[in-house]
């Protein structure tokens, strides 16, 4: 198959055996606990406190590699970059979360390497994003250890993160040798929310786990990426390659009313080399917005880098095409299962039903987003 | 002038000099208080705890209308559609939440039609959204007299409020009357945010208002808007007409999502009657989004009601043109002033310059963003 038609998701979790089995022998959260419900045993994880419904129900597809293939064979998804599920290792204390990361790095490395390759091909159909030990009270070496670790395995191409970093974020100077580390390693870091805000702003009524899910981690994600942006972060490390879950949240609706409160704020108003509008055209998203709406707008913004550098007279309009080759396509699988039992799943058929109808992009442009622009990101050949 | 060329402001604050005396008066937040910077007297409002740097500088444009028609003159607006700034009456107990309403909207009736016309007009240049005793603790009676207050004055053509209801939020069915009574008088609702969230998001570097303003300020708007679309607001009223600040903050980019976390959670998957993007395209938004992508793009949004309502089999595609009737300019003046003095703010001429920038948006349809869309959502003639 050429590769131009390859399917790609970038956005599909695993919770691998070894971090199941921890999550099983756990009695606080995050946990999966044995329930019986209408006289059937089900497995539930609960990974928030407080968590709506009594957490959600899960099963194989959660750890199980054959399952994630057949759901790859039931969509037509040619390859897969897998990546570890919230909530990582926050929870744990940092001398267990230093032998875990680098015990979970070498189990991605292997269900990705022992796994099949696309057809008369040499690409694999399972690639990995690792993780790192980003606990509080975690030492720099151990961090770099696991990024070389990463960096070192042929098929993790990069790495996943949540926003807490060593307990105070990721604009956080301790963190700059990271940085510098996973740039000059080339991995591409996913940026993933877990912890969204807090639960008061949902109010008393009963909506499960919709506005956690629908907002919470957006402005999660959202708050991560423009605090980064605002501690200078991509001044230091321009090359930092920082990609967005769930098409950047709410960052590019928010980022020219971002750029305005930063020109309007004693604070920061110098801080920074250029318009923040750069730095968010810098970035990468996945297509997980389930609308091509919301798709073909986010091409606009990531297309406005040259816009907004510092110094930069242009005034072209916004180019989806361009911005496009910044757009990468994502399942969120094992989440957003149907309701009921189906042969595809709506979340997936929605959003590659998006990236199909979306106004102004080419059928190359709609193939880069399925996944050419990501084999190209992730050096994938 | 004809009224197609008319100017208007549709998110432009005021405190009252009723209300600016009262926040002098008190000693905890929030209130104005008189610091000495560098040698000279300066008033500061405070409207948060915890508020970064020391709250922000405050003075007469903020309560005296001749100040409001010096700025309207300076930037060539025409009509501006006044509501008090946050935090309205919130702090307050019942009895004189009660009372103050009543005050302050007969003083801003008063404001308004003791104001200059439009040269050779009947239009005035200042109208209101009046407000209502909102808080925990107030009788329906009160709330319902307040409605009937505003209906009443000819000047007022709404009526802003926060986010907190009386108390419960604005998915609180204790408000139903109020809705009923607001939609059967045909006024305008202006949702604006106050509250932001929880402070501890932002972390421990100094960006001053950034990230409050920038991000939490949309995030509390967005939450509102859902609680309200996931409480059946809108199928029991659906010819409540919503405005709501910052172009809908991040609801436009996230409603999709918002669609699909809906149709997977069993908690609220047959609630409503129509996907939630329906509700989202029979919102009206200002175009305080500092950007022509973000203006282009909401209009889209809100140009798919039709596709989204139940059983529809419309597969048209977005419509910019559409969707730009039901999006208003706004400055959110006294806030954002340049940091340097200026003939023009900034923040205005980069809202103008939006609106004039977005693509597929022909001289009426901005024509009508401008003005004329306001003047007949607000029966303005």
């Amino acid at each position: 198959m050429a590769t131009t038609k390859l399917l790609v998701d970038i956005h599909t979790h695993v919770y691998l055996p070894r971090y199941a089995n921890m999550l099983r022998a756990r009695s606080s959260v995050p946990k999966i606990m044995t329930t019986t419900i209408d006289g059937k045993e089900q497995d539930r994880l609960l990974i928030l406190d407080h968590e709506p419904s009594g957490g959600r129900p899960v099963g194989p597809q959660y750890w199980d590699r054959d399952q994630k293939l057949v759901f790859m064979d039931q969509h037509g998804i040619d390859v897969s970059v897998v990546s570890t599920a919230n909530p990582w290792l926050d929870f744990l204390p940092a001398s267990q979360a230093h032998s875990l990361a680098l015990e979970l790095n070498t189990d991605l490395e292997q269900y990705c390497s022992t796994g099949p390759n696309v057809t008369s091909s040499s690409i694999k159909r399972l690639y990995g994003f690792g993780l790192l030990p980003l606990v509080p009270e975690i030492t720099t070496a151990s961090l770099l250890e696991a990024v070389k670790q990463i960096s070192d395995f042929p098929h993790l191409k990069g790495l996943i993160m949540g926003t807490r970093g060593v307990g105070k974020g990721l604009d956080d100077e301790a963190l700059d040798p990271v940085w510098a580390a996973i740039e000059a390693a080339g991995l591409v870091v996913f940026l993933h929310p877990h912890y969204g805000v807090d639960g008061k702003a949902w109010g008393g009524k009963d909506n499960g786990h919709v506005l956690p899910l629908a907002l919470g981690f957006p402005f999660e994600t959202t708050t991560a990426a423009t605090r980064l942006i605002l501690s200078g972060v991509f001044d230091r490390f321009p090359k930092l390659r920082l990609l967005l879950a769930h098409s950047g949240g709410a960052l590019p609706q928010l980022s020219s009313r971002l750029a305005s409160c930063i020109d309007h704020d004693p604070v920061v108003a110098s801080r920074l080399k250029h318009d923040a509008r750069f730095y968010v055209g810098k970035l990468y998203l996945d297509a997980v917005a389930y609308g091509p709406e919301e798709l073909g707008f986010v091409s606009e913004i990531l297309s406005r880098a040259n816009r907004y550098e510092s110094g930069s007279l242009s005034t072209e309009p916004a180019d989806r095409k361009l911005g496009s080759k910044r757009v990468l396509f994502g399942t969120d699988h094992p989440f957003f299962p149907p309701l009921s039992s189906t042969q595809k799943w709506k979340s997936v058929v929605d959003n590659l039903d998006a990236i199909d109808s979306v106004q102004g992009w080419t059928e190359e442009d709609k193939s880069g987003v399925r996944g050419t622009n990501a084999l190209a990101l992730f050096n994938i050949s």
